[in-house]
Formats: C-alpha cells, sequence, structure tokens
C-alpha cells in the first residue's frame, strides 16, 4: 500500500493496524516455507522476492475490518491468527499460480527480477509451483475448518478451469467478451473474491455480506485484469518489471483487443497484426497497440475497468460507514491508477 | 487387480467386497470431475483413461480391511462414505502426478495412449494437472476432516520436495543411494503409505499401527518404483503401455545405474553412454542395460526392491490374521512381479 495510495491523516490508525497484519503475514508465509531440503529452500527463497503489494491479504484484512461489528469509542482492531492464516493462504494460491503463470507464458522477468523456469527450466518452476499449491492447502488445514479448506478449494478448481478456457481460445480470434469475462473473472476475480469474502467471514459477517464482499473482490479482480491486459499490450520492462507483449505472442485475446477486431476499420490487416505479433515481433504489438488506441478500443478497455471499479465501490458503499470502509474504497479505486 | 493377482477361493469374498468399494471409489471420482466448462470436461475425459489398477485405493481399503477389530462369526466388512473419499483422493493426487510427470518427462506415451502434453502442449498439462491437484483437495475437505486435510496437504509437500531433489541432481553421475532413496521415499513412496495410513485411520487403528501402515505404503512404494526404474532402462513401449527410456533421457539416475556406476569395471565408457542416452540414443539405453545387467546392478536393484517388499510383509505381518490381511500380503508380492 505504501507508495501506492495517498492515505489521508484521518486513515492512519487503519494504515498502522494493517501494516501489523501485513508483518504478521509475511512471517506466517515465511514459516510455512522453511525447514526443506536444501535445493528446495534455493527455490522458495527466490518466488518469496516475488511478493509485492500482497493485494489479496490487504483486501483480505481491509474487508475484515470493514465488516467487524461497530464498537463504541474510537477505531480499532486487531487481526487473529485466523484473519493471518487465510491471508497467508490466499498470497501462497496466488504465488504458485504466478510461478506456472511464467510457465505457460515463458515469461523471463517477474518483479524486475529473472524467473525460475529462466533460470531453472520448466520443470523444477512446474513442480516448485505444485509445492506451494500443496504447502497453501495445508496452511489451509491449520485453521482447522474444512468448510473453509472446501472454498479455497473450489476457487481454485475455478481458476484452473479460467486458464484452461484461455488456453482453449488461444487464437480465436472470433472470441467473444462474455467468454473473455468468463475467463477473467475465474483466473483473476475468484481469489481476490475470495480474499475479500473470507475477510468477512473471519468478522462473522452475515451470509449476504460474505456473498457482497466476494463480487466486490471478483469485480476488482476483473478491472486489475483489464489494467493487466493494457500494461502488456502498451507496456514496457523497464516499467512494468515483468515481461510485457506476452498476450499477443501467446495469441490471447485480450479485451482492447478483442473490441478493436470487432470495430477495426482493416480488420484483416490486424489479424495480420496478430499473426505477426505471435512470432514475437515487438513492432507488431506497438502498431496493434497504436491500432486499438485509433479504434477507441484501448478507451473501451479503460472504461470498463473503471466500471468495474465502479461496481465494486458500490457493494463497499453498502457497509456501514468506518474508517476501515474508506481505505477500501481509496484502494478500489487505485487499482486502476497502477503504473501506465 | 484383476488379471494381477491369483486370487485362492478363500479370498473370494474379500476380493468382492474390494470391488464394490472399488465401483464406489470410480463413482466418487469421476462425480468429483463432472459438469465444467466443455474444454476442461474434455481434457478431464482423456486422463480419466489414465486409470490404471488404482493400487492407491486398493491399498487404502485393504488396510483398512485389514485394521478393523475383529468380528465374531463369518468375515464381512463394508466401506463407508469416508473410505470411498479417501481412496478417491489418494487416486486423484496420484492422476494430476501422472499428467505433470509427463510434462516433466516429455512423455508421449501413458497408459498405451497419448499423454495430454503429446496432444495438447505443455500448457494445458500443468493447468489441468493443478486442476487435479485442487479437486483433490476440494475433495478431501468433503470429509470434513482439517486432520485428514493436513495430512494429504503435508504429504504433497513432501512429494514435490521428492522431485525437485531429483531434478536438482538431474546429471549427477556421483549420486548416492541414501539421495536416491530420499527422492523415491518421498515422490512415490509417501502417497502410498498415506492410503495405507489413511485406511488404517478409518478403521479407528492405534497411532502405532497406523504410523505401520504408512511405513509399510512406504515401502512397497518404494518397490514399486526401483521396479519402474528397471522397466525404464530394460523395456519397451509396446509392453510397458507407456514411455520408456524417460530416465535416461532425462540424465536420472536411477538404483541399477548409481549401482552399476560404483562397480562398473569402466566407469568412463559408462558415463559416455549415459550422455549419449540423454540426446534420447536408444541404443545407448540398450547397451547401458546390458553393462547393468554386466555388473550385477540389475540384479541388485531387483533384489533390494524383494527386500523392500519384504519390509512391507514384516509389517503386514504383524496385523492380526485375518482374509483382507492375506490378501495385503498377496498384493505385496505382486508389486514386483509386474510384466517386465
Amino acid at each position: 500500500m505504501r507508495g501506492v495510495l495517498e492515505i489521508p491523516s484521518s486513515l492512519e490508525p487503519v494504515q498502522s493496524v494493517l501494516m501489523d497484519a501485513l508483518a504478521l503475514v509475511e512471517t506466517r508465509f515465511e514459516g510455512q516455507l522453511k525447514g526443506e531440503l536444501e535445493p528446495v529452500q534455493n527455490l522458495l527463497s527466490h518466488v518469496e522476492r516475488y511478493r509485492g503489494k500482497m493485494l489479496r491479504p490487504v483486501l483480505c484484512m481491509l474487508s475484515s475490518m470493514a465488516c467487524a461489528p461497530a464498537r463504541a469509542g474510537e477505531w480499532s482492531w486487531e487481526s487473529t491468527d485466523r484473519h493471518v492464516v487465510m491471508a497467508a493462504v490466499t498470497e501462497m494460491v496466488h504465488m504458485a499460480t504466478l510461478v506456472h503463470d511464467d510457465v505457460l507464458d515463458e515469461a523471463d522477468h517477474r518483479r524486475g527480477g529473472l524467473t525460475v523456469n529462466h533460470l531453472h527450466g520448466n520443470e523444477p518452476a512446474v513442480m516448485l509451483g505444485d509445492y506451494l499449491i500443496a504447502a497453501a492447502f495445508e496452511l489451509c488445514a491449520q485453521l482447522g475448518e474444512a468448510e473453509t479448506a472446501g472454498r479455497v478449494g473450489r476457487m481454485s478448481m475455478a481458476m484452473c478451469a479460467g486458464e484452461l478456457l484461455q488456453l482453449h481460445h488461444r487464437g480465436d480470434f472470433a472470441m467473444t467478451e462474455a467468454t473473455y469475462f468468463e475467463i477473467v473473472e475465474r483466473k483473476t476475480g475468484a481469489l481476490i473474491g475470495l480474499a475479500a469474502s473470507l475477510g468477512a467471514s473471519a468478522s462473522g459477517a452475515r451470509e449476504a455480506v460474505v456473498e457482497a464482499m466476494d463480487r466486490m473482490g471478483r469485480d476488482l479482480g476483473i478491472a486489475f485484469q483489464i489494467q493487466d491486459d493494457l500494461l502488456d499490450l502498451e507496456g514496457e520492462l523497464g516499467t512494468v518489471g515483468k515481461s510485457v507483449g506476452k498476450d499477443v505472442e501467446k495469441s490471447k485475446l485480450t479485451l482492447p483487443l478483442i473490441h478493436h477486431l470487432q470495430h477495426a476499420q482493416d480488420r484483416a490487416a490486424s489479424i495480420a497484426l496478430l499473426e505477426q505479433a505471435a512470432t514475437g515481433h515487438a513492432g507488431a504489438r506497438a502498431a496493434l497497440a497504436s491500432r486499438a488506441g485509433e479504434s477507441g478500443s484501448v478507451d473501451y478497455a479503460r472504461q470498463t475497468a473503471a466500471e468495474y471499479v465502479q461496481r465494486a465501490r458500490t457493494n463497499i458503499a453498502a457497509l456501514p460507514e468506518s474508517p476501515p470502509r474508506a481505505m477500501l474504497d481509496l484502494l478500489a479505486q487505485a487499482v486502476i491508477d497502477r503504473a501506465k
């Protein structure tokens, strides 16, 4: 959060409580990945550097704070071990997906460093991702809540199904927006929704509120993914910190390109560029980005992301007024203000 | 089991109860993988064909039967839903590892058919394996037992760590037998041990018995893996039904080769053959197999496998005498009598 959000002084108590909670999440996360055989430990230490702003733990904690019953007097909140474990589980599942995503994308950069697959090959990267999934489920089992374990399992199935759907539609230039949203809600939205809804559950929120937080997280996740798609189309490695141009290289149609293919003056020329970009031609990607700009498709994607953020904010606004609710709202707005 | 074991008529009641239980496992397994998006469903249907003799469910059920409290009168036993789910979980974790193993080994054949990675590429195979792991954990959560979920999680971590250790030692011609056993106990033994120990737990066995069944399964798993290594070194696709020669192609040292490199008359010549075999040279593999035979290394590996089976049988013999114990013992002996 630091360096991402401008925090008004009224929210400093929330910020401070959040930072304390995230420090506990970090400790728990590291503790779960300690004491392994040395070659395994070395790989784990490498991927621990992938950890960034911990969006999922942040959402889990803020959602829990915002859903906690109001108490008289000054605002205060303290995370429990249950919050910490839930948040660490969401981050660990996320980390596992990053490792496997980089294999799928043949990406060589992540968070400004080199990926496991680039450094050590695909095989250790596949197995390391598996290890992280197993570690996440094992950590989740420590909660002693079979119902939570089931939620994490179902979400993971949905996430993988989303990725498989995306792979199935690779090179499908007729892919619809409906399919796109089905894919991204699963592959990116589901986990962020789970993080927010687990936080709400941990505060004993009613089922309807838990579901609203799930929806809120999903909508933010979709907005986040659209923003990611735009960065992949338009961004540079130097500013983004991870490999870019991977979507077109892997013939994955993203929202700006789906819109573009439906509205381009010369669709055949754009498809030719897509085919050229799939061979790794950087100029073709730049040309596509520029054409997507001209057809209004980049603006359309930006606007769609903003609409999803707005939906998320509506669900946030339905919670009782409180400092963490205000922070959650700031965070929601920040999702689409990431470095362009 | 059918076609693998010669079942004496006295064990027919056990055989019949076991078959009924396995049919329930199959139904539960299929039910857990139903109702997905069509492209996902198609891939799942393909890998369901990988299901073979269901060694892990068989061991889970037989171990449970053999650990059940003795009852007066004729032998009888009935599986519960808990048994069925536990057994299906072990089979599903196994299926996930097969899918990822084939990616790691770049194998194109499995159970006489083509692999997912060969048919659809590595990316769907990685993601499908992830889906199966998630589905296994979700199924496990249906038991409502966080403690069992934790055991499955820890076993999966150990299994992945074993695979990572093996990858780390690829091309390490100085690898020791100790490292080999560390690898195979984790990558193959742990899941088979878990299957047997879950069965024992489900019968309410004492902790010491649960641990003995875990050890029994691990020892059988190690014997099974040594046998697999021998098939990979000496076997032919036509008889084995899956890709062979993958160990040497991937520079994985297995027991016969570790022994051979320590006892070969001309170690340098064998290493040269190993390096040649790593390029996919089938003649080099045959030459290695023949040299490993001459140095007594093939016999040594066979004998070691037999010793592990013997250890497993000692743990089986410590259980109270019963028809399922006799069946378990027959199964243990059959592990190293697989098609050569």
